[in-house]
């Protein structure tokens, strides 16, 4: 239960040193005032969790949350409030349920990747072959024939692309197919978890077209271990899963765009966003309402001002980031004409906890002047700025030059949750929430401010194909 | 993945100082030594665990254990071997589902407590009132009429019998009872849990013979804070749930028994020993796995010292600690006429982190007595001595003054776990484990030899007859 009162953060420390002169911003001074003294954003993410709940692309829910994004959007007074039209995946779950046969009768808790067949509805039975790598299973070559692959990658917190997250995610979306083309019947993972209580990670997998197509599904930390302990013992390991998952035609859904026309150059723009589509267990609290509702929250403190930006500053909620990335895809094809005069695009995808400044991928002196902007957020410690951001739904972008930036949190026990059934409200700090859309809104202001604007990005050719679009670059 | 090079547990302090004299008892010393060394108890628990399984009274797991355990304990070559017969209740788990229908729909994880009733086949549907506390549920008095009651009461780590695990179980074991005295149709209790990972919480719950009998279920934090949200935005909340679990007819179990005959007073008796059984969820690795096999590899130890104590050392792994106590009530009843010559009796029932030292319920100087036999565990800082100690399964014994003792584990992470499907193996550090066998082994040696014996105890009157039996002392 993390519960704040609201009155403290009017504690917060003072943001002016008294008599001394001000920062020289007066606008960024009462952005943070007003910010860290709102529960704003808390109280919508309350809503798209509890109120409407899971947002997985072709739901009801998905489309709710669409509506009413947009409602409370004119509700807060944002000049113009609109929606896209785009065509999503829609994958539903079905009935899922394992076991480990041999050699002792273990419980074992399975939960389909996204986007993945089901399996016959008597499931898949077969022997386990344990790999840590693409090249392992590519190196299993007839040993895999007629197994199930397991994939064995234990993360780490804070790991990077190294040892976290990253490391992993190629294994997840990619692994099925890889191990299909060694013959294998089935694909397991071990959840992409930085903790364990006994709980799955899902994600989006992806089946390559000259690959044969295998059922896909995440198990439990624990589950891996027990089966890996078999295995390091010499035993042979028989599991059987059943997955009832589908894939149905792509359903209509919709990014959710608002903006405050700019007063001297509208036709630039900063965007903000993070993505309105969860997955379909849990809330879909941190990832990414969070990032949805900190936006929303940004451009509502920055209209509460009273002060019109030079530029246009606009919030976008992406449909479809977790299995598709249509909504991103979307937005970068329909406003193509206008990306030349997209000055930035910062995205916060990384959940709701602490800020800690911003990641930024763009031309030269870019981080030397977003670390500038980012001072006045050393009120609150979110001023850190590091070389290298972006987000998945704001990627295809990169390619026109637009600077891209990310919105950090302190991701410590963010992937303790991620793509679980306990990404819920609970896990989320109001305060931490209020200092994420202050930050927001200063950046999104200082940058529609800026002159010049930041160096356009020349991003990397290299891309690691194994992984999601959106996280393929170094 | 918690693996250990047991080649580095020879590299732990030196455990004499160079030079300087012994510390007068080399028995202990070579204990300590061999037990760091040793990862029996890890391999013995490994197979607990993994080859049998989770150990739920009148399970076919619990009794290959009862057989297993005898094998093993009688490989390790201990001088007498053998199972005293007890009926446990014979308790099963059926379906759980659980919604929360109103004012929105959600999925509500349930999970029945152990010895409930069954739900009828299609569910409990009724509005929920929430309380937090035993006095709170008497208050509602018609308020209650039926409805579901929710004890939704949080819990710390080492928060004791103030803010933790203490401080909640009554309200597991007697809430429905008190629940439908107001008349509630339906209890669910917020999981007696430290972590949330959407992960419920089992544990036992028992009738009063005066009171209707309804059906009650475990949810997880994540659930009960939602709840929560709601009924505090002055929202009706409704929810439904289905148990498919009954009681079946008592079944046969043993405890099982294992000593070394005592070399000057065979007659008398320490006792060390943990529970056998665990919930039918997860492998009963911590609870109490752990405990057992701390005290087969203990006495494995003693054993293998070639020295042979001047008391008997017994290791007594009971039944149906979880659901009935049948076990510890069975020893006490059966070895009735010997207890008078029951120097102590130690339980390990806090699973297998590293290990504190002992606490202590005994008579006049006991606490200093043992806070000097534990001296020598300061090479692994297990030396920590507090007054009260004990378990559920010798404390049929305290009544006859039999000194109570309990070797304490570092429990910070314990409830995190605790009656759930993620209590596994690999929640258990090897090092830890030896560590605590080392312990075990050398406090039931010490007070073997120890003359004159603790003095004896007189446990308080005062209970607390909402707790299940063992723990409703202060």
């Amino acid at each position: 239960m993390r519960r704040l009162l609201f009155s403290a953060l009017l504690l917060a420390p003072a943001l002016t040193t008294g008599g001394g002169p001000s920062t020289g911003d007066d606008a960024v001074e009462r952005l943070i005032a007003a910010g860290l003294a709102s529960d704003g954003a808390y109280r919508k993410l309350a809503y798209l969790t509890d109120r409407i709940g899971p947002r997985l692309s072709g739901s009801e829910n998905l489309e709710k949350a669409v509506r009413w994004t947009q409602e409370e959007m004119r509700r807060d007074g944002i000049d113009r409030v609109w929606s896209e039209k785009v065509m999503v995946p829609h994958w539903v779950r079905g009935v899922e349920h394992g076991k480990i046969l041999a050699p002792t009768e273990h419980p074992m808790i399975v939960m389909a990747l996204g986007m993945s067949d089901p399996t016959p509805p008597e499931g898949i039975t077969a022997e386990v072959v344990e790999v840590a790598s693409l090249e392992e299973v590519k190196a299993l070559g007839d040993r895999a024939k007629g197994k199930i692959v397991l994939y064995n990658k234990k993360i780490f917190p804070n790991g990077g692309s190294d040892r976290g997250y990253g490391a992993g995610v190629g294994l997840r979306y990619s692994g099925a197919s890889e191990a299909a083309r060694v013959g294998a019947v089935g694909m397991l993972i071990r959840s992409l978890a930085t903790a364990d209580l006994r709980t799955p990670h899902t994600g989006a997998m992806a089946y390559k077209d000259d690959a044969p197509r295998i059922p896909a599904a995440a198990v439990t930390p624990e589950d891996a271990e027990l089966i890996h302990r078999f295995l390091a013992a010499g035993e042979k390991v028989r599991v059987t899963f059943t997955l009832g998952c589908k894939n149905l035609p792509d359903a209509p859904s919709a990014n959710v765009l608002a903006e405050i026309r700019g007063g001297e150059k509208p036709e630039e723009v900063v965007v903000i966003g993070g993505h309105l589509d969860s997955w379909d267990v849990g809330q879909g609290a941190q990832d990414d309402g969070a990032g949805c509702t900190i936006s929303m929250e940004a451009i509502r403190l920055i209209k509460a001002s009273g002060r019109r930006p030079k530029r246009t500053i606009r919030a976008v909620l992406f449909t479809n980031e977790e299995n598709g990335l249509r909504g991103g895809k979307a937005y970068a094809e329909t406003h193509a004409a206008e990306l030349s005069g997209h000055v930035a695009a910062i995205e916060s995808d990384s959940g709701g906890a602490r800020p800690l400044g911003f990641g930024v991928s763009a031309g030269p002196e870019a981080l030397a002047t977003v670390t500038r902007l980012a001072k006045p957020l050393a009120a609150f410690a979110a001023d850190e700025t590091t070389e290298g951001g972006g987000g998945a739904d704001i990627s295809p972008m990169a390619d026109h030059g637009v600077p891209q930036l990310s919105l950090r949190q302190d991701s410590t026990h963010y992937f303790d949750i991620h793509h679980t059934m306990a990404d819920t409200l609970d896990k989320v700090d109001p305060h931490d929430l209020a200092m994420n859309a202050t930050a927001m809104a200063v950046m999104a202001w200082s940058l529609a401010e800026l002159d010049p604007p930041l160096a356009r990005y020349s991003p990397p050719k290299t891309e690691d194909a194994s992984k999601p679009p959106g996280i393929r670059r170094p």
